[in-house]
């Protein structure tokens, strides 16, 4: 499928709700999994925040997370004050950003809350509660850890990956067309089919992932996406066909 | 004042909402400051826990948090189980139980979601979303990590330490009395004042704390205490008159 987009010259990019590694990281495990995807169409819900900071003029960001979540924002000029600096000044931070983070000191929630109370925005990679893993259910950590933060000081967190509209916007600007001009290819109905019918592109379902066909069709009629299918061996040869 | 209830054979307890200690450690350093306090006197939320879950009958406690947060319940009996232990299953766990706790891993979240999931009851030392300390404000950790659980599994978490009425029945218990039969004395009109009304108890504020008197004055008619001092000084002199 991405051979055939390539060769049409039909802009393309792969998005991931997970903030473990940086986008490089990513393409490099594609890439062992036979896929291979140029690093710059790679997205995170970290490039989406370095997009939407960028685009706001927000400046300094106050990450908590692994390399993962800060490196994409560091890569994009943004100033990033991560916990572990010296002399880590939250206070000053436009916004807090959370993503993938499996260990936490209180410390690092408290210059969290200093910041919030200070006017800064509280964002989150993904507010999925949790997700499948090859050993079971993980936790969302950026939900859980924006949750303390949103428990002490009354702010919510805006997610900014998947299914949120700044993903798909994010997206959208670095295909270089409009949202509703987007076909999204998605195995989760809750995240990708989501996160397409809100910006009027269009949506395709999978049933490589988590959600069955069972899942499909239990959605109600306007969260069903315009096409459903097996798997993207099914959307190559629609492909083939009208290209 | 303390020496006056002692020679007058007038039960007291001393309750605070701290978890960082157990009893014993709380009552050492009230000695440091010049009070006496017998051991069995001191309440914390984990004794108040202990009480609580004792009486429930439940026996298996999944406890997140330091020494003074699970050694009042390992010391009433109860079966404690720590993310160190080595065959930690908290699947089986009755309750979680959250209290001080600096610094926290992903996994001990996950595993705490994996016995509400299982049917554990989540309960919180308090609910405060910060307190006082001399460097400034410093973050209410059982509030926070419960956040985290409530977010991911919906559940929310039952204060156990005070403005609970779980607290004051468990202050009563301890010193044989109702709870409409004690007199509260605290310094926060948010903690003290509010369990003490809600239990029919009397409610002394004093003002040597984090309230001043413009704070009493400002409670709506119903969350007066019904007795307001400088001090407990003036608790004393009162007690002198009549006893």
């Amino acid at each position: 499928l991405l051979g055939l987009l390539e060769s049409r010259q039909i802009p393309y990019g792969v998005l991931t709700n997970g903030t473990v590694r940086p986008p490089a990281a990513y393409t490099l495990r594609l890439r062992e999994s036979g896929l291979r995807v140029p690093e710059q169409r790679m997205m995170t819900p970290s490039t989406v925040a370095a997009d939407y900071f960028s685009a706001r003029g927000s400046k300094t960001i106050f990450v908590l997370g692994v390399e993962g979540v800060w490196k994409p924002l560091r890569d994009a000029g943004l100033q990033v004050i991560l916990p572990s600096d010296d002399d880590a000044d939250s206070e000053t931070a436009d916004a807090v950003f959370v993503g993938w983070c499996r260990e936490i000191h209180m410390d690092d929630i408290e210059a969290a809350c200093n910041a919030v109370w200070n006017g800064a925005g509280l964002f989150a990679a993904s507010m999925v509660p949790f997700f499948a893993t090859k050993s079971g259910r993980a936790l969302g950590s950026s939900r859980a850890i924006s949750a303390m933060i949103t428990s002490v000081t009354g702010r919510r967190a805006t997610a900014l990956g998947k299914p949120s509209q700044h993903a798909l916007r994010s997206a959208a600007r670095r295909l270089g067309c409009k949202p509703s001009e987007l076909v999204v290819v998605g195995d989760d109905p809750e995240l990708e089919v989501r996160m397409a019918l809100r910006g009027k592109a269009l949506a395709v379902a999978v049933r490589t992932g988590i959600a069955g066909a069972d899942d499909v069709e239990k959605l109600a009629t306007k969260d069903q996406p315009q096409l459903s299918l097996t798997g993207v061996q099914d959307l190559l040869e629609i492909l083939q066909r009208i290209l």
